[in-house]
């Protein structure tokens, strides 16, 4: 099946790009020669899933995965690579096992969300109460769901800008907290992902000043069963063990790497992803990727010669658990004149739209960028720019910045599951991606025009 | 992905039937309203996995199994009822972990084989050796596997017609005891299926007289990292533990339901399936659809009118693990007048093949019901009739016979998988299924001229 939707997204690919008249400048070089054959991103890819594999921000893993990377980043040729230490609160997987105790006893398939609560040891056993959204369990009186493990569903579905994470989020990242305030013992939700395979999907849940109980997640066939049993009766019961914990603060941080630029007054660009991933999978789609796609870009940029503007590289360590890595690094840098961002974290699908996030005074380097990356499919898209959980700061700050989407049409099959591994990754896709980074940080770096900045804006409530 | 698969199946489904000149037989009208609007089947297969869901043979979820059946089997109208009681020598799993040591860190997700041996409870630690099939095992020089965690892969890929698992399938029936002959710890194989999820899939392996070790399968995502990293170097250390045990004799059993027929003279139709599954997924293609198939056709036909023969409609047990329930079947009936058998064992997307298993003076018979399926996009295969692990028994020893083969392209993505639930069924292509197997049935057991016996002949070896 992967096959088919990589032949379908394939067919969406440029064709071979026809001889112009003129010669080709020198953005189109670059562009279609890592189009053609760019190694380097797949390479970063393949190698931190295999050689390191789950990453989970705090732990050994990522402290090994920065080691890796300030390796391969050296290896590269980067300046300066380099670490940026930083502390966080650490939340770590238990033991994760429930079953239907009555009236249709079989086990059923959960994860915990990240920051959930744990059961005693040997679990707990209570009724299971069923909501459709979780504005049906924000209306619910308090004495339905006292005592009960609280079920919430959802009707998220596939979007190719991945929209619908925004507003069905909210049951993985709200509703845990509000049946806690209503007395539930647990919440398990219908993973947030649009997929039907037994893989659960975790992700951050958050409690503000609630106490945390035990919150999961079922894979969809789990929750599609237990809808059917809520369905056929109100009094299924449901035995629940969960036993993840807080291990206090430990190391993160975030691995720097430069491409030094020609003219310091001109401003820095920052680029980049996030190194560490959730526990269950490889983290290949989120964010090896993300991460690979925006060296690889930067190499090609430093390759073609020396730029104006020095770009530099961050692999974010925490973006997954709470976002330390980019809060330390804003902290530390936010006096820098940082004049353009760019995050990649949304796998490695194509990219299909390009969101320029510019002063007015630089709407030609804009449509310069636009040009360059219509012949890879790509066409221009209206919208605020987001840059992403780990950039995102600086674009609130005033910098400015773009998003190149990628089709995210298969994004949430994976996301935050077992699932995610490199397989999920197309090479071809890949190199797409990694051409259209190269073409965009090649123009903003050489762009002969100072760059402005824009006016701040606030962070947007979710 | 599903949906872009069963548009594709969807659209070689057959068109509105034409208004022929002639008005429809009473075969092509059963035919064509059991295509339009069989709901027994998915009944079947959405209540036996909701509310018995996983069912292993020799377990208690499996005997809740055969309560619900006969309760199901007796409010579809059915007769004569009844459990056919047999035991079995019956294996459970236990605790199944692993993870990659050194170099690169990191779990691996894996399931036990059937019949496979027990580590200690704190697992084995050993060097891992890779090889790419069961006959590069098979030649390698005991020195090379002793003491180590043998690595089997293979390169099973999909077909339409499910061939592949007989040739692949010695990788999970035979590698085990082969790498227990030459001195190895455990034997893991790169799941037997052709799909990239992080669900391995389980089956039965098989020891003849060597002591049974540890035996489990990788997810093919892990298979494939496995060998990356294996291809980086040959020193990579496993830690795996595995607890499945034999619990002894534990009782099973086959659930019986007649459509009698007129005729006792004219002998009796055997139709079947399994009813128990494996334990991971709750067993909807596997055989959940095939018992539902099956008891579905048989009820329409039983609804059109008394038939001139009976059918008898068997859920088989322990086809799994064994094979324990059809061996108590064949050896309690073998002397009864069977003549003629099928059996649905290989999920329910859409039947595109018929093949005949007749003596040659029931040729008319045979094109009968060719005629009958030609208008559902099921064309006529040659070649040995199986009839499956529950009924093949029969067609060797001498029953007529036939085979509706089903397409076969993604159930290896989900066989023996947690993956293999209700979602995976499309209820389009189920009912096509009913619709095939009800014309055939009808056609045989209303058949005017006896049907013959063939010639027996040898089980083929695997």
């Amino acid at each position: 099946m992967t096959k088919t939707l990589r032949r379908l997204a394939l067919s969406l690919l440029p064709l071979p790009l026809l001889a112009a008249a003129a010669p080709p400048s020198p953005v189109e070089k670059l562009r279609d020669e890592t189009l053609a054959g760019d190694k380097v991103a797949w390479d970063i890819v393949e190698d931190l899933t295999t050689e390191v594999g789950p990453r989970l921000a705090g732990t050994e893993a990522e402290a090994r995965a920065r080691q890796w990377a300030v390796k391969r980043l050296k290896a590269l040729g980067f300046h300066n690579v380099h670490i940026e230490d930083a502390t966080m609160a650490t939340w770590v997987r238990g033991a994760e096992t429930a079953e239907i105790v009555s009236p249709y006893p079989q086990k059923v398939v959960l994860t915990a969300l990240g920051g959930s609560g744990a059961t005693p040891p040997d679990g707990i056993e209570a009724q299971v109460v069923g909501f459709d959204s979780v504005d049906a369990l924000r209306a619910a009186p308090p004495e339905a769901v006292k005592g009960r493990i609280v079920f919430v569903s959802h009707a998220m579905k596939p979007n190719q800008d991945g929209s619908g994470y925004g507003y069905y989020g909210a049951v993985r990242r709200s509703a845990p907290a509000i049946g806690a305030q209503k007395g539930a013992v647990a919440v398990i939700i219908r993973s947030l992902g649009t997929d039907y395979h037994r893989n659960p999907h975790t992700g951050l849940t958050t409690w503000g000043n609630v106490t945390p109980i035990p919150a999961a997640a079922l894979s969809i066939p789990d929750a599609e069963n237990l809808a059917r049993m809520l369905k056929r009766t109100p009094r299924v019961t449901m035995r629940l063990t969960l036993t993840p914990r807080f291990v206090g603060d430990t190391p993160t941080g975030n691995v720097v790497a430069e491409v030094p630029g020609t003219d310091p007054s001109a401003g820095i660009i920052l680029v980049g992803g996030h190194l560490d991933s959730w526990d269950l999978g490889t983290g290949a789609i989120d964010d090896a990727a993300g991460v690979a796609i925006v060296a690889a870009a930067a190499k090609k940029v430093m390759e073609a010669g020396r730029p104006r503007r020095t770009i530099r590289v961050i692999w974010f360590g925490d973006e997954e658990t709470g976002g330390a890595g980019s809060r330390a690094y804003f902290a530390a840098h936010k006096g820098e004149n940082v004049v353009f961002v760019g995050e990649s974290d949304f796998g490695a699908d194509r990219i299909w739209r390009f969101v320029p996030g510019f002063a007015p005074e630089n709407k030609p380097l804009a449509d310069r960028i636009a040009s360059a990356l219509f012949p890879l499919g790509i066409n221009l898209g209206r919208g605020e720019v987001e840059a992403g959980a780990d950039l995102g700061a600086w674009v609130r700050a005033g910098s400015a910045g773009a998003d190149l989407g990628q089709d995210g049409t298969r994004y949430f099959d994976y996301h935050h599951t077992p699932d995610d591994t490199l397989d999920k990754v197309d090479a071809e896709q890949l190199r797409q991606n990694v051409a259209a980074w190269a073409a965009m940080l090649s123009l903003v770096a050489n762009a002969p025009e100072p760059i402005a900045k824009l006016p701040p804006r606030p962070e947007r409530r979710q």
